[in-house]
């Protein structure tokens, strides 16, 4: 049933050699949640002290990068394209983050895009932590898959 | 206010030279909400056929020493101690994760601690995302950090 | 002869940009030597204590993508298939390490094989050395390596 | 008995924040055992053709740094000295290894000096594989650990 | 007389043990030469569309970090500041990059500080290679590097 | 206009998803001027002593390898092949580079070439620096460019 582990019960990185190469993409989401006061630090920041989201759009796109050095049993492979978008949400309050990732693999890109999400999150966390340390990281799930075999995946909203 | 932002508003690692070398910890915690379902995989799977919390809990250790490469103003400094616990949680329902990272050094260990949690989850996410895609990561946030100047911090429980 | 060096005598990356794309597989093995006792110590622990396997499992995992890195003129390639063996021997006595790797690439994968079985190997001894510094890393080398237009090369038993 | 494991018998990166930061050497040899002409090319390759052994010897210094990257339990400290000897020995025949690593700090540096040797051992292998594929790396082992609270530790002869 | 060879003019990584803990900083700067075209692009995106300073400000900071990775022979140590500066020269034309590194170790950060620079200086060329190919990066160089034995080194301006 | 930013002028990696696979080749080349005295260490240490230009060889085909962890935006490749040639050059006086680096692809390597280059300047800096401290690193700039949509592109002398 798990794919990640063989008939004895070992973990191993699943062979995808008989795969086809096809057209791979993915979109996670996330956010993290803060006081009003610390998201108006986010907001005012972007304008005219420093650029809190731009540096954790470009923290997320180098992670997608680095998912597997990260995640042990990932494969590696050549992503095509990443964008992560990050956007104040005054409602949560906090940002919410969307990353989108591609490539023509043998394989999905699910969990470079999580992890573009959560890297983002990460970075956020760390540029506003001496502001406020009660933020919280929520809601890092896969919203759209698409290609490969096992068909087209989207989250219910 | 943000300490990531020079006068100019230009992002920048903080200068931590001055500050004291001392003792610091940090614990941090999150979760991977599951199935009922796919947590039985996980709980049947440690004691007989695979060990995802094994896997989780070694990438979430390495995912530790990795820190300063994701997070882009985040200080290189050499942890000496990571422990990451994962437990199965039948009212969530789902996994929980709870990371502790200690240092000697001029800066805390916070963002380890987080980027512990957040790579076992992606982990566990990625070993059971066969049985079930739409898990979700939650409430990642730093429970304790002490040590340094600015104290002891605590979360409300 | 060497194809690493070039004809001035320099050591460059060989050039496999026109090598065909094919099916490419290759296994590796070696051993860890040690005393009976410390042995005991890894059977009974993947029974009740710690799973010295398992770490070390996933580390020639993880290894094998760190291959490139590693080795100054090794090619980076996606490797589409690692799995990594442990079996204790008790008339070695020690740790038998097996890895078999895959990708479908314009060169081998024998250097990635050989990477996860003496990273495996590696790690095996770093959790074992509080007990016995004195075990031996030994008899790695190449079973096996298929595709390719050099053909197929079997050790001797 | 295993550091590496907790009470529950999961593993952990050991705590060593409460141990001395002292001066600490490590020493670790190993081998490459190869065909008489297979050597033939390396030492003549030394003076006129590529150079082999100084390939492997940089392979080595610089694996000796990415030891906590590839060792999943091994704590990150910054090295202070790294020497890695490769010599020719026509009775193996093959090449012999020795790594040599210092650090100032609260934890031994074996794994490193092993890290070194495997990491140009393979290095040797990956630039003479065109010429032979059946060489081995062999007799990888500590020779020399001092500094610490555990003393000093000679492997025999 | 240099340092990273040894008595048989062998490569390795100049022991530093001996050397004393003491407070490091180094200055290192560089440019990269652009069409006055290009450069309205940067200093235009600054302000309303992309901002290509502020992604090689990042990519300096994260290089600066992955200096003993890149440079063989380079210690690792833990910075405790980095900070990189581009400021658009009309006069040049083009970017002009300066980057402050400070340590508390036993080895100088001029490396650091220039690959900071030098990683920068990419970043830039990277951002802007679609509008103009024949960019050159130029001048990098230390500024300024002081603390220990060897005393203050300045620069000729 | 800049490729790098998508229509709100947010930073991402350019979707490469739709272009070819074509076999893509860059040269760059660059310069670290130096004093004669110091040149003269590198010209009699390659003979007899140590081999600077050797070292910087290894880091700049290694460092090639590199640039997508580097570069922020730059998409990961599997590189086919890098070469570095270092000569000394008297009229400079200084080390002249040329890196040369191919791929089978989506997207050019001038990146990878740019970043071979100047982390064999760096290496240069690094062993040669307790000889000489006021050297320059210049010259770098992308040569060739050919294989892809836009066509050959090379530098004017």
């Amino acid at each position: 049933m798990l794919t990640h582990f063989d008939a004895k019960g070992d973990a191993h990185m699943v062979d995808v050699s008989g795969k086809a190469v096809t057209a791979r993409t993915a979109r996670a989401e996330g956010a993290v949640r803060m006081s009003p006061e610390t998201l108006r630090l986010v907001t005012e920041g972007t304008a005219k002290k420093g650029d809190v989201l731009g540096v954790a759009r470009l923290a997320g796109i180098m992670g997608a990068k680095r998912t597997a050095d990260l995640i042990p049993l990932c494969h590696p492979l050549p992503v095509t394209s990443v964008s992560v978008e990050l956007s104040p949400d005054a409602t949560l309050p906090g940002v919410r983050i969307e990353a989108t990732v591609k490539t023509t693999g043998q394989t999905g890109v699910e969990m470079e895009a999580l992890t573009a999400v959560s890297t983002a999150a990460l970075t956020v966390y760390d540029m506003l932590k001496a502001a406020q340390k009660d933020m919280e990281i929520l809601g890092i799930r896969v919203m759209l898959k698409e290609g490969g075999k096992s068909g087209r995946y989207e989250a219910a909203p």
